[in-house]
């Protein structure tokens, strides 16, 4: 059970039983301190820091999140979010007619349409393959998901962690196969950094981005893009700003990271707090943490299909870490369903309507405890049979 | 001249002689506390704060910011930065062979960057009219410059105030007559909210995008973009996001503000403190502190001249606000000078180096004051005499 101090670190609403950690993360005390202190020192002198320090401040955010990844500081840029790294990658491949993205079932709603929106611009296709769920084992998810491939297949975008089904999916599998057929990848990790070991080196994608602020508790509007050095040249940046046309005396290293350390006057202090929250996971025994999370997640799974009546998702406890989806019976108004939850119980929780089904996803962080998950139990024995029969 | 007191309610360094509010502008002590207390709701409750309250929380921050500027919430969104604005504008145009995007030889180089990039990608053509400066009258530059349209200009592109000469430009003459000739215009107001009043429906620009964290104070991070209510169809977002396939019951009320209010998660907080920004300058008699730094500046003009020994750049003087320039001598090491201004003065100004000529841009804010304008007097006197004969 995760270590219940924890909890005194957050600045979450003690009144609020909050198990959705997955949709917007949460930021420790100290680390938010660090935030808000980056921005009080940029209001101080602030062509010093932005004009003068800035790409110095970067690179040196950026070193301790590259050994997190386990990747180099020149494979990697800060993002506001993965939405913003998708839509990046996505703007940059010169989509062509006939080309095709091959995706899941599983993935997240905004970039869906994300590729929806570009293929539909250039004649391209955006292809959904369907995965199970209750997942398979990876060897069955990756020759599922292979069947998909066709000559046309461009690139493979897919989650690392899925968002309506809390699901890892085999991307190290997928990817390696994708090089060696002389196909693009780029993998969704918003919900990945923090959450599970990552080690963006070895994993083989091409494109990599990811969120800080959920998983790794960083203050809101952090995440990242990882590119292969291989493919780096192929990226455009969504907003090209100096970087264009950097005076070699001044560059990055890279045609990569000039165009995209600097877009604009913004405030970086979200960026520049990631090391902090890093170092906060490394001073509270994160593993641990991840483990106790895990090991609650999965002794109450079983205690949710009992009571819905639905199998547990996942077939292998890898399936899923501090996240996971229970199955509840379909709704009437899953939107009220939601909200007498939230109203009636205090409990924060996402409702998820996929492929015409209905899910809870439960997170769990190192703020909360079993009692969270019994409370979930009660407001769900209590309100199920009530919408229901609505 | 300013209430000196004003200075008392900035963030910055009293060790700095602060003539560069135009860079990354200066946020006051109240709007700041505004700024952080919004970003401790947001981590008191992330899912209610991002997930449910902030379409409602845009839309009443947007309410006073469409007020201050002259035209509808219904035709304006936040976005970062001008920068990203321009971007965004010209992503949008879909650009083709032989289009021409008219513009001055005065732009913002990050900006003829974005336009020089999206041109060649697409075998368009970026010219960039040459306007005297010292500048002529309206008349004359409003002339001058429409000699660079021809029968393939898809778009003027022009700032309002420019950034490398400090000049305002006569754009409400060219955007009418850039309507009657059914050609599109984009205005850069990087600079202009928050120095001179806008009133963006009179305006007559098809798109207008400009900054709150420089003249209007907010945190950074924060400007929007108006799009015409004839043009808002053509706009593509940079970031595709939820807004793509808005439930009807929860639109914003058009595609424009569906697809743009929403890109991810964020930290919106700079977006939610402009009316905040808004609030202390009305408390604070701003007219009265533009009119008092524009009189400073209008005094010190022919000082700085008579020091150089260049004409005063501008003809008349409402071709300047708050922000200036004054010509020096050209440097061998321009960038040296700037560095010694600041490690032997501390003073804050940028250097800018224009059609091989050299310029000082000076701004007077509220925390400014006479002393400042001596302060560069007395540096300029001792430096640039060193400085030329290096």
């Amino acid at each position: 059970m995760p270590d219940q101090n924890l909890s005194s670190h957050f600045l979450l609403d003690p009144d609020i039983i909050f198990l959705n950690h997955g949709s917007f993360g949460a930021c420790p005390k100290p680390v938010f301190q660090q935030y808000q202190n980056w921005q009080r020192k940029l209001e101080k002198q602030p062509v010093l820091f932005l004009g003068r320090q800035y790409h110095d401040l970067i690179c040196q955010a950026i070193q301790p999140l590259a050994e997190f990844l386990g990747t180099f500081p020149s494979n990697l840029v800060f993002v506001t979010n993965a939405t913003y790294g998708v839509n990046l990658i996505a703007r940059s491949l010169s989509l062509q007619p006939g080309d095709e993205i091959l995706t899941s079932d599983h993935e997240y709603g905004a970039c869906d349409y994300t590729w929806e929106f570009l293929c539909s611009k250039n004649g391209a296709t955006y292809i959904r393959q369907p995965l199970p769920y209750p997942a398979q084992s990876e060897d069955e998810m990756l020759e599922l998901f292979w069947e998909g491939v066709t000559s046309r297949t461009k690139l493979i975008f897919l989650s690392h962690i899925t968002s309506p089904t809390a699901l890892r999916l085999p991307v190290e599998a997928i990817c390696q196969r994708a090089r060696e057929h002389g196909i693009l990848s780029l993998i969704d990790g918003a919900h990945a950094p923090g959450q599970i070991p990552l080690n963006l080196d070895q994993l083989g994608a091409d494109f990599y981005t990811g969120n800080c602020h959920k998983w790794l508790l960083s203050p809101k509007g952090a995440g990242f893009l990882y590119a292969a050095p291989a493919v780096q040249d192929l990226i455009e940046p969504l907003v090209l700003s100096w970087g264009y046309q950097t005076d070699p005396a001044k560059s990055l290293g890279s045609r990569f990271l000039d165009l995209l350390t600097w877009t604009g006057t913004h405030d970086p202090a979200a960026f520049l707090s990631v090391p902090a929250a890093i170092q906060f996971q490394q001073e509270h025994h994160w593993q641990q943490v991840q483990q106790d999370c895990h090991a609650l997640i999965k002794e109450y799974l079983p205690k949710f299909s009992a009571l819905n009546g639905y199998p547990v998702l996942y077939q292998h406890e890898n399936q899923y870490q501090q996240m996971a989806c229970i199955e509840i019976p379909h709704m009437q108004n899953l939107e009220l369903f939601k909200s007498q939850l939230y109203d009636q119980f205090r409990i924060e929780i996402p409702t998820i309507d996929w492929n015409q089904r209905h899910f809870l996803r439960i997170s769990m962080q190192a703020y909360n405890q079993a009692s969270d998950l019994d409370a979930l139990i009660g407001a769900l024995t209590y309100m199920i049979p009530i919408h229901v029969s609505m």
